[in-house]
């Protein structure tokens, strides 16, 4: 297995992205890894390729800079990806430049009719977690594609989380049949006059069910499901201020924390996006995983673990097999 | 002014009404009001006009029933509001029944596109409130309606928080201009070359924006506003849980919570959509207040409030005059 990391883009720079790939190859053996980005900054690191990249291309850098600037560490690691039949890519660079690039360079793979961006949250009631895509690589997308992502979704569960029943449903205003936009209605017509053999398809959810419902699989057009996750991330991250705050109100709330501080730091890492790994493009020709920016080492590693169980499970081969059955 | 309420349809039934009623009463004189439901639960209801209506709508009721059930709570307030003239009607029965009914009924008003659905979220960063709508009315939006949400909604602001510089804003999937949907792009083009003396359009904002950020009206189509509702409920109730089982993993984080109770309680009642008041139909020919099913009396109350508040500022008049004058 080949995957290919561009050690440069995240806000920390080289070194978190050095021990980043260090914990990971902790674990990790069989995959031969080539690290991207300014040699002087990478010699110390051992068992991997290391490749010469000079620029570092910025947060805000939109897709174009990225094909304008051959020498930076994401537009190297792209290209590398698509000479050396990579099963994956890793950056934590600039959102927007790194997936419309990996679209332009890797390019959609067969029978896919578009790639979608997939974000694992975790269930609060059940366990395990929830795929939710597209999540924001379109900002529209046909009934067809919404289809689509049910069966990329159901391969991603079975990959990552070996789930054996995948339970698909589609992001509605409401549960009943149709509910939706008009686009979800016609989506909803398509998945339930196809049946698969990798999924069930259980119908609507409500934006509030996501975290504690029945889906293992989410599906909704990029619009709604960029709204989904930032709304999610908005309302977690208002909270953990709040709770913060309520916390610091007086002598003995301060007091209480430090007796509920461990229950707390637990409650932080389950909301925390860091130990998801991070948002996956799926359709592509190889796996495009988008470590967060402010990735620490602990996550940039599980960013190239879930690239990693995705590339050994053969993501991709199976998405393209399980398109060209439907 | 007059406001007719629908005694019967909430979860608790008309004692919680009535309580809720007698709460508002205590601290407001100047207004008549009309209470509609099964006279022998609402005997001993001092100062106010009780109408008798026999039948309940189930949570559950379409738009069809509310039609048919001519001696429902809910069907009697609507048609009375609508023969008396009334500021506004308040209902805690089924969502999808009274928004549609009340459009039935009650009618669009002069120069409105399409009535939306209103709801009002804390801003945790600058303090007071942010307007969000359509939250659910429709499931698509034109981009001329979307434009015209704005006006709602700054008079909205005006009105119930008296502010005075109200800053409007598209929720979009990135900041930037030319980020958002089909529509909503053309929504940005609109306000921005359409500025109003009621309110500054400022831009795009993300999801993870409306609890912390600038914008003191968020417009949007109603299955994204939808979206955003839902996921921002589910995500504070997911982790409400969490802080829950946190506080109750250990001995010591028991004791922790004992000493926090205070803070955690005015989280609680941060996060609670009982204290804002309930969902507002803004656009048709009186105020159509939707009350939380689960509302306790003091919820109940607060949606009367939010009903007396905006008719004192005769919020719908002043949409009509806004309308039609741009």
């Amino acid at each position: 297995m080949k995957l290919v990391i561009d050690m440069m883009g995240s806000d920390l720079g080289a070194k978190m992205a050095k021990e980043g790939v260090e914990l990971f190859l902790k674990n990790h053996q069989d995959v031969e890894i080539y690290a991207v980005g300014k040699k002087e900054e990478l010699t110390d690191l051992k068992g991997v390729n290391l490749v010469e990249a000079k620029d570092i291309l910025p947060m805000d850098a939109g897709p174009l800079d990225v094909m304008r600037k051959k020498d930076s560490s994401m537009t190297k690691a792209l290209f590398l990806t698509k000479e050396l039949g990579a099963d994956a890519v890793i950056s934590a660079g600039g959102t927007g430049a790194f997936l419309s690039a990996a679209t332009l360079i890797l390019k959609k793979a067969p029978h896919v009719l578009r790639p979608a961006l997939a974000a694992s949250f975790p269930n609060f009631r059940k366990g395990g977690h929830v795929i939710c895509l597209d999540i924001g690589a379109s900002n529209e997308n046909s009934p067809e594609e919404i289809a689509q992502f049910a069966l990329m979704g159901a391969i991603y569960q079975r990959a990552v989380y070996s789930l054996s029943h995948v339970k698909v449903a589609l992001l509605a205003n409401g549960t009943e049949e149709g509910k939706g936009s008009p686009e979800g209605k016609k989506a909803f017509q398509l998945l339930k006059e196809n049946p698969s053999s990798l999924y069930e398809f259980i119908g609507n959810v409500e934006g509030k069910d996501v975290l504690e419902g029945e889906a293992d699989v989410i599906v909704t057009d990029g619009f709604s499901g960029n709204i989904l996750l930032k709304s999610t991330e908005g309302a977690a991250k208002a909270m953990g201020h709040l709770l913060k705050k309520a916390f610091l109100s007086s002598f003995f709330s301060k007091i209480g924390y430090l007796f509920a501080k461990k229950g707390i730091s637990s409650l932080k890492s389950q909301m925390d996006p860091g130990a998801i790994g991070g948002a996956l493009l799926l359709g592509v020709n190889a796996l495009a995983v988008k470590a967060h920016g402010a990735s620490d080492a602990r996550a940039f590693s599980n960013a190239i673990t879930l690239a990693y169980l995705l590339a050994k499970e053969e993501t991709t081969k199976k998405i393209i097999d399980g398109l060209n059955h439907e």
